[in-house]
């Protein structure tokens, strides 16, 4: 019998998700800490996104809190983490809505692919989040998820969507002088 | 289009457990905050078991990180989280493992419900707990599932875990004196 409670449970998880569904990818909260993530990393070509700083406003309940040395949870999360895992199956949620934070948290983790949600009907500024978060790949992954889907209504929603969809796509571009 | 991001998937996942599974609680993750945990507050008669102190090893990478006044995550989390719910709809997961914490952590949510995982197999001891963690009307709820559900492997697996639940179930009522 297996001492460990998390490991084995998030073992099984990371089986369910990595196998039976063959998803490429699953978040992951880090607040059980290391044998709640280490699980997921032990897959061939797939990743996990770890939280980091999340767009939400509750992220500042926790995530801000800085400990004796000044350095935030969320710092301290994607510091520590890059002991479990590597740029090639792990990732971290930032928050489009910190773009002010961005160009700190790169300079934490430089290779590291960072998933982005909050643009668009959240209010977090696409051209500031490439500003100051991309690396010399680019290294985000930008979400917009309900400016898109929602951008229509009537009979016409498609053609909304599209032109929302190739708008928010173009602008990235820009940003990122592509 | 409502601007919250994840007060809107918080509000969908808690439909979906507490109407259409009907599940009487579920366990919710601190990290992201007040907008990710309010959501399954507001249904009646349902709980929500936040994640406090967890009794797996990886509970030390971030839940015992100390902010500056020395006041440790999982202190922060317990204690902010009693703004959100209260005694009737919310408890805390507290591991059998850090018996030595109890008496502290009792301190801070004297009426709540801990939801107690960590005794048998992951070696909590039962007896430590309950003396250090019971409050006047006990508020625990102590969890045992490896020790009881692996009891046995052989044709008579099912009278020796009768006999391992019947055995957990006496030790937890001599140990609060019941």
């Amino acid at each position: 019998m297996q001492k460990r409670d998390i490991g084995n449970t998030s073992k099984m998880y990371a089986k369910t998700y990595f196998e039976y569904f063959d998803f490429d990818a699953v978040t992951v909260a880090p607040y059980m800490g290391s044998d709640s993530v280490t699980p997921f990393l032990e897959f061939t070509s797939k990743w996990v996104i770890l939280l980091g700083l999340t767009s939400n406003e509750g992220s500042a309940d926790f995530q801000n809190i800085s400990d004796k040395n000044g350095k935030t949870l969320y710092e301290n999360v994607i510091t520590k983490a890059q002991n479990w895992g590597s740029p090639d199956n792990l990732m971290f949620v930032i928050g489009a809505t910190h773009a002010e934070s961005f160009a700190s948290i790169r300079q934490l983790a430089k290779e590291y692919f960072f998933l982005v949600p909050g643009v668009g009907a959240q209010g977090g500024d696409l051209s500031s989040v490439i500003n100051h978060g991309r690396n010399d790949e680019i290294g985000l992954l930008i979400n917009s998820s309900r400016e898109i889907i929602y951008a229509g209504y009537g009979l016409d929603f498609q053609e909304k969507i599209r032109a929302k969809a190739i708008d928010v796509s173009n602008k990235m571009s820009e940003s990122a002088d592509l």
